[in-house]
């Protein structure tokens, strides 16, 4: 089942993908406001049927996609998780060592934006990147979970562009404020719900810039597994349902071409997950 | 005026200390719920005629302290921010150079508790540290906030301990992990709004385990100002009402101590800073 959240006639609301509409579950369930809410109150594998009694009466084409969870309580994202990635930023100047530990930072919801809202450039810097990702969303409370146990806590799965101001990601070897400009976290179009996509299975992932593949991967080749990311974050938080585990992006990114390749107004930027579906966005400066 | 979140008789209120009982303004505003959503409405400047209507019937001594805002959307932490703390810990051994730019964190509300809670030391590590620092609550909506203009976003201050598991803040480098576990951010006991310190004053700052003094400083020796702290957030995040600005902590912390000294359960461990209180801790073993 793929689930969104959306905008319709200046509302607010989640449904169901069905076909090229969508069923508006925020209306006939009121009792579950968001999609977080939906999740929260751990009703995810219901969806079917759920989505079964309501009118899919709205026309995809007709919503305005919103980040697939507005508000999560927490964003967690990997860093240099892909051998490749971790080879070229190395290459480009990075003094990074391979962690025992997934490195992680933070983002905050306000820096979301979703499939086709703009990803905006900020007028403090021009150096704005890509990275595809691969969004893990939790679907029940847990702390120190094992790994063996990770996937009894996934919701769904669905697609982030990590869009970073490469410039201040490396103020004072802090990463976290190039990574939380406003509409630079890009996260849809929608989540499939776990059940459709076996924890095993290879998914392939591509980013493309104006038409042109700059990120080719599968997500077999992450350096710490989505089980071992939720082991190792839930050691810290006690996870949430609605959290988004943002699990890092492979080799490809701008930053690291020779020379680098920063995303400017108009650029169309897009990854797509194998069964999961393509975001696209569009950048603009920011007002 | 000193406004504080807390627990009676397991119902979660807000209010204000009028010596030494409260007035509990969460239940004779209820359209304020929160002293966040308080703070958001701009009423923190009529605070005192607020609680003059309101009987100041509950004994400080009766409630449940909790973190001064309860759920802050964004906590913002400065790192090193002040000269004898960057430099005891290039001492102890960490490759840093100082920025030109602030550098900072994000912390999880879920990783915060309130005044006389416990500060927890997880299973994984035993380094658990303490940090002193004066916390900036924000009281109005602002995006490139200019330093001159910045104390107008000011709603209050108050008093956090960044208690850190130095060990996990380490991994891979990224300082994330070890500023988030459950319980370890400390804050209160309450806030001073903003009309009660002048910006220009100078506050001196303390920190003691078990009654001997550990840290001590005035907020005349931030490296970056609390004002060029709210300029640089406000450049990457739009601040919003009960946002916390957590400015940095100085010199004295018990990594950099020969041989490092670590927070173990049943220390009790006190941050006061001048014209605001002093929280109190004590640190328990997480369950």
């Amino acid at each position: 089942m793929k689930l969104l959240s959306f905008k319709y006639q200046n509302r607010e609301s989640w449904g169901a993908v069905i076909g090229n509409s969508v069923a508006d579950l925020g209306r006939a369930y009121p009792q579950y406001p968001t999609l977080q809410a939906y999740i929260a109150a751990g009703r995810v594998l219901q969806a079917a049927a759920d989505a079964a009694t309501v009118n899919a009466d709205i026309a995809l084409s007709a919503i305005e996609y919103l980040p697939v969870i507005t508000q999560p309580e927490k964003i967690v994202c990997a860093i240099r998780n892909y051998m490749d990635h971790h080879k070229e930023v190395v290459a480009a100047g990075l003094d990074r060592e391979l962690s025992e530990y997934p490195p992680i930072f933070l983002r905050v919801w306000r820096s979301q934006c979703g499939h086709e809202q703009a990803i905006l450039r900020p007028d403090c810097s021009n150096s704005l990147d890509w990275e595809g990702e691969l969004a893990v969303i939790i679907g029940k409370p847990g702390r120190n979970i094992p790994a063996a146990r990770a996937y009894e806590h996934v919701a769904g799965y669905s697609v982030y562009n990590d869009a970073s101001i490469r410039e201040w990601q490396f103020h004072a070897k802090s990463i976290c404020a190039g990574k939380n400009f406003e509409s630079t976290g890009a996260f849809g179009p929608w989540m499939v719900t776990a059940d459709e996509i076996d924890p095993k299975r290879e998914l392939w992932l591509k980013t493309w810039l104006n038409g042109k593949q700059m990120q080719s991967t599968t997500t077999a080749n992450m350096i710490f597994s989505v089980a071992e990311q939720i082991e190792y974050a839930s050691t810290i938080f006690t996870l949430m349902p609605g959290d988004v585990i943002v699990t890092g992006t492979p080799g490809g990114v701008g930053w690291s071409a020779k020379p680098p390749i920063f995303m400017v107004p108009g650029d169309v930027v897009e990854v797509e997950i194998e069964a999961i579906g393509r975001l696209r966005n569009t950048v603009r400066q920011a007002a």
